[in-house]
């Protein structure tokens, strides 16, 4: 057994505070319901981190001993810090995988790894959602049946405005007409990145065990190998 | 202005002649209807070619002489002899394009070139469907808006057993819960495969004005460019 | 701990009893060294299979045992029995990964599988080869540095005729003056397939520490993950 | 014959005024050899821009009537103003088509479309290069042998810090061992981003014919298509 995988779950924590709605949902906030996915589990250990701490948790300290970063945010996007958005991208590009979470999309970190706007159509209806299996052999579609099926989600709809995927592993169906690249990779430097569209902060999508799966499946892929720091630079020509 | 592209519409013209509701749909086969998208249009010269004909209409000297095969088959995909598909998947691998149209996923040209079984799910109901454009700037995907829109067309949902595309151009949405990669290329040799999902043959598909649209937009993309044949076999080392 | 990763190595061991020299490399035969990777490590049981055996060493049984099929073959690709040839192809199709070593570039069961010629251009001389990683995050590079150097190999030059990869792991440089994408995965139905171009059998290579490690590394990736059956045919629509 | 398609040829322009010996390859600079591949051909019109024109020469209405902005940059990367490069990225993901040259790589506009280091091995010494053609039905390689032979430029090697591109066109040899993806393209929003490695400032490369034919595909490939603008945003269900 190798060393454990260490995870850090980033959250906002906003909606969470502001809205007895969403806190009924999610009491503690969506961080510490995927944090218990790890807790006590062997292989793993985790911490979570938010908005309101110091450097939003995620320290020099902190990134560095993190494996696999977990990512929720939606209405504070602009409040994190360009500082720690620089020091979240190049630990991704040394290494770090990084699974970005429903409106996440929009995060300044997943922007600048990708590019481009990362924008798309929404809806935040009652839709129902089928997340189908389109890789099925995928190490992230473990476990996963035909699909996944969602009861009430907010809809993500395409263009989804992101580079070509390396692999694309779900494709959702919404009930209101539209389809959406739901799981895809993309690797940066040597970083391994996976976006998840599922995870309205009103329903409790982090609670359903085929999602959980997913968000397990997603740690084991992107944490780093055993892997050569990069070199760059001038070298010597071959002599043989 | 280079030379015309020549185009070869291949169709099986079983179900035309057998039932009369396919026939008020498509009196002349599906084959007449997609030809008379290119004739008397410039740059392009076309031609038709059904089951019935010796060789299938697909002789040496026709297949040497096309620059884009359209591929229609449904209910006699084992009628279409061997040595036609043989002939047909090597002319593919030196640089005819293929377009290969719904239910041709099960012809054996195509399934040659997969090396997949080319299965999927279906139902034959009036699903309505919606081809959302996923690669905007794609030239298959020149002069569409956000989707195609179709009232009634069989469903074909995933998982569809098909290599990686290259690239995805369209992903469809059916009424009745799925979803489908309805607008793939692959490149096989110097052959460049596109294969698009809408054409049942009891709904008029192929007067879409939209269809039409990406059936040009196929021919023009999938035409061979100026290409040296490839070179294989016993090579000596570089000298300078 | 999960189940152990059931490994078959097949070899057509045709060289090694014919060549003197040969027999000098690989006197028990090429896949008695590939096995001895895999025996008496934890995590994997391993049996090796020739062209000589019955079905090959390839019965129903075998197959169906087997995630992971190591196959090497050059000069007796066309005695390899088409039913086994089938039976390989659709086991594959149904979830076992695939080693392609060499000149099984040109093994019907890769051919199939590609559905290109497979071909490519080559050089029997000394020439010195290094394969460097471009896909430094991907798990078959796993403990590999910039590149693998090899002191004398066969070369393979560009163009290799097979479709896109999925993944391109490693990019050959030769001596001579050729590149070759030679660390190339592809996934065909539930299948995994990773082709690795180094294993001329005049030399020593498959003892080499870091071709073993790329080899260890392949069969990690390429064993079969906890994957429900592909479903094909009518559904009835969704009902909610 | 549809709309001209209009060009532009940015350079930083700083090389070929500093050194005498640059001057001599380049007595106008890189840009104007480039910007007369395109005067007086039918479908083109060109411009061309550097550094130390207002804006960099690259204005709203500029970068608002170019097609396909060309761009060839050294030293002076970190001299080229944010706005611009804001400006320059923007007008890619609206569609314009975008072509880095050689040091390019390390442009602001070119990293942030990727999202990486974009670094690389390199080396200034009189290597010389075999670009070889590993996707040879891509309009880019049109007209194109199997290979192109430089005899002097300057090594650039793996691992060059990139996205997976999307196409990899071209592989380079070099005499000194290494290899590079020296042909890839990406799309980023409505825009086709060609990255070509030729073109150390001290070797009359953009006048070898072969590479103006690579130069003048890419800006075939890269202009825009008759494309609907991205919508995004809240939408209503489907209603039918």
């Amino acid at each position: 057994m190798g060393q454990p995988i260490r995870i850090t779950v980033w959250n906002e924590f906003v909606h969470e505070k502001r809205d007895e709605e969403i806190r009924r949902v999610y009491p503690d906030g969506i961080h510490s319901v995927i944090a218990d996915l790890f807790k006590d589990r062997d292989g793993y250990t985790v911490r979570t981190a938010t908005l309101d701490e110091p450097a939003h948790g995620l320290t020099a300290e902190v990134l560095e001993s993190t494996d696999v970063l977990f990512w929720w945010g939606h209405i504070a996007h602009d409040k994190v810090a360009d500082e720690v958005v620089d020091a979240v991208v190049n630990r991704v590009l040394t290494g770090m995988g990084l699974v970005v979470l429903h409106s996440g999309h929009f995060s300044k970190p997943f922007k600048k790894l990708m590019g481009t706007t990362c924008n798309l159509k929404w809806r935040e209806a009652d839709d129902n959602e089928r997340l189908w299996v389109v890789n099925p052999s995928h190490p992230i579609a473990k476990g996963i049946g035909q699909y996944i099926e969602l009861d009430r989600e907010e809809m993500y709809g395409e263009f989804f405005d992101i580079p070509t995927p390396d692999e694309t592993v779900f494709i959702s169906w919404f009930k209101g007409g539209e389809v959406f690249r739901s799981g895809c990779t993309f690797r940066r430097g040597l970083g391994k990145i996976f976006y998840f569209r599922p995870g309205h902060e009103a329903f409790p999508t982090y609670r359903n065990p085929e999602i959980q799966t997913v968000l397990l499946n997603a740690a084991n892929w992107a944490a780093p190998e055993d892997m050569a720091p990069l070199a760059f630079g001038r070298v010597e020509p071959h002599q043989k």
